[in-house]
Parts: structure tokens; C-alpha cells; sequence
């Protein structure tokens, strides 16, 4: 069934929130989809985001995918709440290497105050696109902490 | 009982290897123990490394964090060998702030093929340390692929 | 893309590991399907298998989504080949009530030695079905183990 | 620091909840240990708890291990509170063979709402003690569900 966001502007909202990541803009990374309980962000793969085999670090997989599933779940809550991440666990599936990357978050349970995640990491080439982690989390929403969010 | 590792070079083959990282240099982080089965990485706060509320973002806090477990389990792993993340589950417990963070990852069980870890993020400031961040993961050890890690 | 089993006798082997887990009987469990690489498992509710408030107890919904997982990974492996789980996450999202509970396991990146698997607990009911707890897990191929396993 | 469990009664509180897991009963586990954040359960081995190799199955570890850590987490809970678990992670490390699975859950860090834990499951022999399991996860409090629990 189709997931219908309380906040009419939850777009906007999750935009706003994601401006304010510095960790997202260090790391070149930008929002390219948001739709209710769905978000996507794309990291260009460069060299500042290496690990020691020259594949793209788990820790900056990490980052996006906790940014893509909290968003996801952040477009589904109330127009005044907070998010912050309770906990997730990433599979390292393939070597992360192509042009860039795609973590695409969606909401598999929205609760009031708990919502679980999942989200994906897809290497994207001009030949195609490989998944190359995985995430599984839990999102908090902050009630009437939107203001510091 | 103590961890002894097969590599007598393992303190300068972890360094090495970290040096390749520059996903760790991105951060601003750098090694500052290493031990048999036992890695600290110290990451100072910057407002580049923030989230949304102003305190660390925790894929940050899961760079570091995965590194140091990662080279806990590289420590014992011999002298050809390379190292990869598995996966890891990270807990956000606390607000990440302070002067600096320090991750200490540590090997709970070496295996041929693959190691368990832990590892702590602690928030370090002038008053104290605070626990904000846990990780548990697997590494899988590489043999015969030192070369290209 | 599909997934095609090395081991044309893929389902058989399935059946008889799932046969040699005491404790899949113990809960009452049965293998209801098995295809290259996914698996279910079914579990009737009963008051032996409750938690404290009366759903279901985590850890028969973790028991069956582990063996619905794992197998998933195992009937993809080399017909001499033994499986063990390395490690899964599971995450509780609604109280499992109902008459009985699906669990259906997936592999999501089969490889020589590692695979990636998901899970998902279904609580089925006259009225349809609810999802109401997943597992993101990690199996391992024990080479040339089969007789053991 | 210590642990200050806010209910005086906790001990009590912990031991009637258990009672009401009838799923601890079927698998054959007992309460051997309360403590202030501290829980430990015993489960003997049988035959009835076995994989398909005849050690213990990761499902009944991650039984017991949930239920320390949930418990370690109730002990520390407003007397009228419920439990629930959010997640967890379980990282199996050896075979589970033995005499008996002691499960040690503990709390990491308290919350009004949520408790992140761990818990061990050592494999008991007449010749010593053996870490074959860990669980890291986040458990809730049901505030006001005391009666349910």
C-alpha cells in the first residue's frame, strides 16, 4: 500500500534537513529523490573516498545509506518532529567501484515513534549498476524537536 | 588470554595499510594505538563531520569505527594477508560531541577465515569520556592478498 | 537475473539438512517451499513459543527466519558443501499474532565462500498476511562438509 | 558507574515476566542470575536444540541471548513498564557444544524509551567456559504496560 506523508511539504522538509548535513556536502554527496518513505542520494566515487584497495570505504557507504533510510523515514513523520538513527547493520556485498553511488532508503515500518529501514548501495557504471551493500535500521522520531532539526 | 600475532611487523603493516586509506585522511582521523587484536583511531570534531543537530553524523562515527575493527582483526592476521569488512551493526546511543572521538576496536574472536569485533566510540572532552556509539562486526581476512591491501 | 543451483538435486539436500535440525521440530516447524536460492519455513502459533505479553518470542521468530535464511544460501552451494550461519540482525516491527507465522528467507548475493541474506517474518491470519520482523544475515559454505552437514 | 534500578522490587519483576515466557520453558532455560542491569539465563543442551551438525541451533542462542539483554534492560525499568525488543544483531562464533549455554545480557546505556544491550553466550564444560555467541541490540520500554508484562 502506498505510504501517505502527514507533512504535506515533506519534501521540502527533508531537503532543508539534509542541507544542514555538512557530513553530506564533505563527503559530495546529494539528495536526487525523495518521495513519501523512499529517498535516494548519489555519491561520486573519488579518490578522497578510498579505502586501502582503492574501492570506496565501508564507513562512506555507511553514510549515505544511514542518511537515504533516515531521510526515508523522516519524510514520513510529522511536520514538527526530529530524526536521529537508533541503530543499523550493514552487509558489504561487492568491492564498492564505478562512477558513483546510489543509496536508495525506503520505510518498511513507520511507527509513531520507531520506524524500520532498509536501504541499498548501488555501484553504477556505464554498463549497468552492481548492489554492493545493504543496510537494515531503526529510525527515532524526535517529537516537536523539529526546530533543531 | 593474550592475543599473539603471527606477523612480528603487524604494528607497521596496520599503519601501512591505514596510510592507504584516505578516506581516513578526508575525515581528519588518525591511528593512535595499535595493539595485538586491539586499534584506536582518534577523530576530532569538526562542524565538516556533522548532521543535522549539529553533532556527529554516524556514518562518521561507523568510518571510524569499522576501521578500528578492522585493523583489531588485520593485527592478527598473517604478514600476506588482506583485510575487508563483512558487515557491522552499530548502535547510536548519545549525541556525539565533544573535543574529539575515540574509536577502539578490539578482536573478540580470531578466526582463520573471519574475526569478530567490537569496537567503542567514546566522546572525549576536558570534563571526561562518554560512551555514544557501539559497533559489532565481522572482517574477513584476504590470504595471500597483501599486495593489493 | 535467476538464480540456477550448482547442485540439480538442490531441494533434496534442503530437505534433508532441514530434517537433521531437532530443533526446527522442537518448535514444530516445516519447510514449505524451497526454490534456487529462497526458502519458507512455517511455524504454527502456540502458547509454547510465547513472550511474557503473549505474541510470538523473538527468538522463535529469529530461529526460523536464521533456517529460512540459511538455507536460501545452501541451496545454492555445492552439493559437498555444509552451511552455518556467520551472523544475523533481526529487527521486531509488530507483535507477531496470528495462526502461523512465514518465514521467508532469500539470498541476496550468493558467493564462493559468503552469502547475503534477507528474511521476512509474515503473520498470517484469516483476513492476510503482516509483516512483523526481518533479518539481514551472512551465511558461510563449508567446503568438502557435507556429510557432516 | 552502578546501575540504580529505579524499582526496589526489580528482581521480582524480572522473575515474573520470565515466568510468562513460555517459550524460555520449552527450550528447557532458567533465570539463574538479577542483577541491577545484569541478567543471566541457562540453558542446558539436548538433542532438541540441535542444527543439522548437532551443536546447539543460533536460534535457541539467539533466544536466550534476547532474553537476557531484555530482561538486563527491564531490571532497570519504572515498575509499571513493559519490554519489547527493537532489534539485535547476534554474531555466532563457535560451534554451541557443551554442557550447557549460560546467556549474560547486560546494559550498555539506559534510556527513558530505549536500552541498548549486550549479551554473551558462553558454552559450559567441565573443563571451563567458552564464548561462542554475542548479541548487540536495542530493547523499549512500554511505559505504563506493566499489566500486559
Amino acid at each position: 500500500m502506498p505510504l501517505v506523508p502527514s507533512d504535506p511539504e515533506y519534501a521540502q522538509r527533508v531537503q532543508g534537513s539534509f542541507a544542514k548535513q555538512t557530513f553530506m556536502a564533505t563527503l559530495g554527496a546529494s539528495l536526487t529523490r525523495v518521495a513519501p518513505g523512499e529517498v535516494t542520494i548519489t555519491l561520486p566515487m573519488r579518490e578522497a573516498l578510498a579505502q586501502q584497495h582503492g574501492s570506496m570505504h565501508a564507513g562512506a557507504l555507511a553514510s549515505v545509506l544511514d542518511s537515504a533510510a533516515g531521510y526515508a523515514a523522516y519524510s514520513l513523520m510529522p511536520a514538527d518532529a526530529g530524526v536521529v538513527s537508533v541503530d543499523f547493520k550493514i552487509n558489504l556485498l561487492e568491492p564498492a567501484v564505478g562512477d558513483r553511488i546510489e543509496a536508495r532508503g525506503r520505510v518498511v515500518r513507520a511507527g509513531r515513534t520507531l520506524s524500520a529501514c532498509t536501504a541499498e548501495a548501488w555501484a553504477m557504471t556505464a554498463e549497468g549498476e552492481k548492489l554492493v551493500a545493504t543496510l537494515q535500521g531503526t529510525m527515532m522520531c524526535l517529537q516537536g524537536r523539529g526546530r533543531v532539526g
